[in-house]
């Protein structure tokens, strides 16, 4: 126990400096460097004595020491460069995701009227702020803070790591991880503003917003990311179909059902009075918003980075995003011409994002094929299922429920094509996140309606909600 | 063999044993690492068998054996962090090319006349999804797929790795550079879409984009970056000044030919009826889009990330390509003051964007000073030649063809400045891409000249496309 | 020397192959790394030499051989990746800020009215321009490039590193850290630029652009950041709420006071005059991508992303600086609710805004609860105090006196409250930064004023500067 031993001691400390020689603070780093050699030579030392009282050749216990430095090194340090990518992966997604409020925001204010452009606009500062102080009060917790099989976590707030304090032992920073997460609960809330608008009280919406992403979408967020019990079952949603458009759709759909249609909408014998958008180019960049969004919220839903064969993952995942939402939209684009003529493009906008929305449930592992057939699809739904809605006098202002419900669902019931999944799994999924959210979503409309109300008078609708809820009109001079 | 060669052979190891602790799958990961460990003891004991039987000394020995374990380890993990970071840089770099699709289309909603706003918005929304569909079904491998020196690759789709497969064979995910690489075939699309607006078919303009996306601009693409006769003359072309500025230029400009001017924009005398743009805002919007997006446009095209190196040139590119467009902003501001006593914005827009243009032959190597000349120059290009094309009854909508076509061959012409390519390589590259491109493109516009019609009538242009075309009014409470 | 030697160095050498085998061109790295192997070598050799020659044991100058080879390593290597990361951090943080410029345009695009539109846009795009250009001749280096404790650099303009010269030997590559920096001189601009709205002459305000972005931001920045005068007692201010924010705000507040409130904004006995923005749904996206920016803004503001401890602390600042544009935006929407009974959305705007660059002075160490409240206070600040510049007739167009002046100096002055800097250090940089700023401005503009003129004529100004100064108006058709 020496001669051999100091070795590969002196080389594991070379490979170990070098780590340590990465710290930005020189000087600093001198200190806990020699602190740690110390350390690890004698590690080293009682590894190999250890071994060589066991009878080991000299040989054998350089091993030992060896092995059981390298061990430490490993555990260590070993993880450093892999946590700085997985966490700066959750970071560059999350600043994508947070940027589709934007979108939403442009999409939906571009949609509506011009007498409820502001409304929209503050709607959507208004709920990403919400869904922002919500998901750190209680939603995180509540969604990631349960136990393996459960049905709901904590009711608490999460707490960051201190400054300086992140260590390799998770994979990530959790502060990273909320930030990622929080974006997500935020478009939750931003497909039923769509849905429910030009005619919502704005602080009946913020209510609804407010437990909408603090309480409803982390419960059933919890049964499947947060290890609950549809993940024991097997279900499968990679980034969101269900789990994120659909608990929107299904919110949309509750809010549309008990808010009813918006003065003029439908008339007699089924006539539709159509009330388009004011401002395509605004609806246009918001999804193209949405589509770099979209980048984050698949790509970064593979959760790691530190290996050559997660980025090669995330790398297929965006060439799917991509494909998913051309094929969504020139599916929608082939289809209005043929029906109807003309190429109405908010139904080619919708057809994007429903492509999209269809590849979430798995995007990593379809085939082009593949992606093109689910996303074509989901383009398809949009343009056969828009005008349905409106047979049912269900009227979603900018086609949220299509998009994100109908196209959500499709999504993660085809996921089972490339291998994810079986169709009773996902059944099971679509069918219980949907029930709980479709009731208790209700249930929150229902109880707003009857204490603070839900929608605002005849004469304010009328009027225009900028004017009655807001005070600023978004066009004074035009 | 034996006592000597098991020390390097643990520290080896001790050394790979830390890559391996980088996996997220712990579980997963021991039985991968006790797998390659035993299959590099078998290695190492081989080279050094090998090395024993020849008379090498047990010293000797050793050092083979512990080159033969080192060379594997190398081979298979060494470029573990390269890889990542090589990808990485394509997928930011994409995400912001992706996004310049949105810079076009806001540039161009803003530059057409409030009727034919939509349709600007769809074809950019169109052009973007075809480009991915088609760079993937034939671009790419007409593009990546041929020989060197030679003239056109293959007619196959694009095959990405399987999931997880991805490894550190090549220095990056091949998805993740398609990705990147189709992003580039929009921008040249949109380019197109800029100049032709107002008056083109909708169907024509994508059975163009169809041709443009798929074949053209990935054969003149595959006679550089591919590799083929433009690379071995020593052409140069860093990101693209002429493979996508030029070649979108060229294309637009046999389509304005083609097409004719608008209705009513040129009258006798050599009169020129201004029709200004729709919005200001949107434009400049757009201006602000391409220009970020850019950064991923320049700074990715150094393809790699890897090294100490390649991310201080990335950030050179950075401030170059920021500098040469101020330079352009600043230069053109000051010429149109100098000219017409006002500021006109739209000029600065796309001085600002041929500044950007111009640099993107060679955003590397120029030195501050000169950078400022390229772009000035650039944006001296635009003023000037703006006025010129009107002149010659050329009408371009947007200005697409200054930008893009002109201030492209400037800055691929200029680039031996800072010693990139000789004046000859970059005249034979110009000429060459420019002649193949003007003159398929002027076949495509008048192949679907005469079949499908690549204009429409004088009513619906009178009447604006948003209404013949798409059935859907832009602004439609203005 | 040489049996045990030969050893760590066949390791230390197989693990530095490790690295260069990472260096894209494989024919090129075989030269360098034979070249350095035999360097290599020789170092270990003779350190060797040199300790057995001091009388060591065989082991102990194998010892010293390594320890040799592997100091020579580590710094030639050892900080690849972390400066990878830096750099590619500064790369990132660099692209989210310069995207800040296209927010405040849009802000301000959207609150000016529809007369002076174009106008705001031209001035955006110059003062980035300006600013890119004059951080390179003198601003970096009048900020950077002093003496510890000193009150200015030198006037010269920045050498970047020329291309593949950037070593491992700063933490980061010089023109990352340039790119990034120069995006915030532009922001401190775009803060004046929005609160002498609709007045300004255009060359007025870029030539006071001119001497705040290449001179007075530089000087207070190096009191700071630059290591002068300030940093030495103990002044903080992590990513710029007084050296960015404050000073934007007091050239505002210079600029304000001597170019006078617009024509008709202020009547007799206190009447004001509301003159509402033009587009609500422009300046919210205009928010929407500062507050994305504002994410590089404060997070690449660590300036190092190559550590755990590091990337786990930009992770917090991200969390804090959500939570605390969230509590501003909060904040300020039940503060117009219970005082207005609606809720203009411009306040929320600004709040969101005010609570991002209160938070700004110290985005990392403060705990959430802290955060809501720093930010909370900054949404506050916006209601109470836009009302009462009314009432000191100090016509700020878009609110960018409260919100980066007052908000600004509250973040500066309530760092204390979670750690970082003492009340006294934090009065003395507000009070010297706002005094130097505040003054030097006033010179410039009296000077402007003295000479060019900085406000347009009356009938200019009832006419909108579009028309006057532009030549372009921005909504020609609306």
């Amino acid at each position: 126990m020496t001669r051999f031993l100091s070795l590969p001691n002196a080389l594991v400390l070379a490979f170990f400096t070098l780590f340590i020689a990465m710290t930005p603070v020189a000087a600093q780093s001198v200190d806990i460097n020699s602190t740690i050699i110390t350390t690890l030579e004698a590690i080293g030392a009682a590894a190999s004595d250890v071994a060589l009282e066991g009878g080991a050749s000299e040989e054998e216990a350089a091993l030992a020491a060896s092995d059981a430095i390298s061990t430490i090194v490993a555990d260590t340090f070993g993880d450093r460069d892999a946590k700085i990518f997985n966490t700066l992966l959750f970071l560059i997604g999350g600043f994508l995701v947070m940027w589709m409020a934007a979108g939403f925001t442009m999409l939906e204010t571009g949609l509506v009227r011009k007498k409820n452009v502001s409304m929209q606009a503050l709607k959507n500062i208004a709920l990403y702020s919400i869904a922002g102080l919500m998901f750190w009060l209680v939603g995180y917790n509540v969604m990631y803070g349960g136990e393996a099989g459960g049905f709901i976590g904590t009711f608490s707030p999460v707490n960051f790591p201190a400054v300086g304090a992140d260590t390799a032992d998770d994979g990530y920073s959790v502060a990273s991880d909320w930030f990622f997460q929080m974006a997500f609960v935020a478009a939750t809330a931003s497909i039923v503003s769509g849905a429910v608008a030009e005619r919502v009280k704005l602080w009946a919406f913020l209510a609804f917003t407010i437990v909408l992403t603090g309480v409803l979408y982390p419960i059933t967020g919890m049964w499947q990311w947060g290890g609950g019990w549809l993940a024991e079952i097997g279900f499968t949603d990679f980034a969101g179909s269900t789990l994120v458009h659909s608990v929107g759709g299904w919110a949309a759909l509750a809010g549309v059902i008990f808010i009813g249609a918006r003065e003029g909408k439908y008339g007699a014998n089924g006539a539709v009075t159509p009330m388009p958008g004011s401002s395509i180019p605004l609806a246009t960049l918001g999804m193209f918003i949405l589509w770099m969004g979209w980048f984050g919220f698949n790509g970064a839903s593979q959760l790691a980075m530190g290996t050559i064969a997660d980025v090669g993952d995330i790398s297929r995942i965006f060439a799917n995003t991509n494909l998913s939402a051309a094929s969504g939209a020139i599916t929608a684009m082939i289809l209005v011409q043929l029906i109807y003529k003309k190429v109405d493009v908010t139904m080619v906008i919708n057809g994007a994002l429903a492509g999209l929305v269809s590849i979430t449930a798995e995007p990593l592992a379809p085939s082009v094929l593949q992606t093109l057939f689910i996303g074509g699809v989901g383009g398809a739904i949009v343009v056969f299922t828009i005008p349905l809605l409106d047979k049912l006098k269900l009227d979603d202002v900018v086609g949220a429920i299509p998009v994100h419900l109908l196209a959500g669902i499709w999504g993660t019931m085809i996921t089972p094509l490339s291998g994810s999944g079986t169709f009773a799994t996902q059944a099971i999924g679509v069918i219980a996140i949907g029930a709980f959210t479709f009731v208790a979503s209700s249930i929150v409309w229902l109880i707003l309606k009857a204490t603070i109300g839900i929608r605002v008078s005849k004469e304010a609708e009328a009027l225009g909600l900028d004017k009655s809820e807001v005070g600023v009109e978004a066009y004074p001079e035009f």
